[in-house]
């Protein structure tokens, strides 16, 4: 058997997260990095060096408030984030993501 | 409202596709694609050309061969291909995939 080949449940992952807003690597290709984060209440307003971003909702609801509106992704569904606007994540309810990214992306408070 | 932003329904992008095996765009971030592909069935044995791939499974239960063993993926979980080793991917009912990829990637038949 190949073990070097393993299928990462997502779930799971999230399931093993105990602390909220504290994203955990899971995969990794290339420059990008996929990481599991469990959320709940409000994150900072902030922006992303210029760096894109896609949030693919696990469990729950996500919401994602910008300065001129908002959006709100549930379970099956992704958003792609712009690297430029500010924007703030939050959920009513705890809410499970995966992020796609790439790698040594800082938020930065723009609050 | 910020109508830029909107949420992308993966299982309902699957839902529309009416080929097998024809991954269909449908989300970039720098030099990534995102892409829904519905499967049925064997894919030819092939490698990336040296660029991983993640493929995240939907629906359904996704099989990729490799030449010293398999791995079963099930919806929820994801799987890592490196670009180097030679894989077949197969599915004995219809399944719904993401994959995640740099554009551009040819796959190389190495049959």
């Amino acid at each position: 058997m190949s073990m070097n080949y393993q299928a990462i449940n997502l779930n799971e992952s999230a399931a093993q997260i105990k602390e909220l807003w504290s994203p955990k690597v899971v995969g990794e290709i290339h420059d990008f990095q996929f990481k599991v984060v469990k959320i709940d209440g409000e994150f900072m307003w902030h922006e992303h060096q210029g760096a894109d971003k896609v949030f693919i909702v696990l469990e729950g609801e996500l919401f994602i408030a910008f300065r001129d509106g908002q959006v709100k992704i549930s379970q099956g569904e992704m958003i792609i984030i712009p690297g430029g606007p500010e924007h703030k994540p939050f959920a009513e309810k705890e809410c499970h993501i995966m992020l796609v990214e790439p790698k040594e992306v800082v938020d930065t408070d723009s609050h």
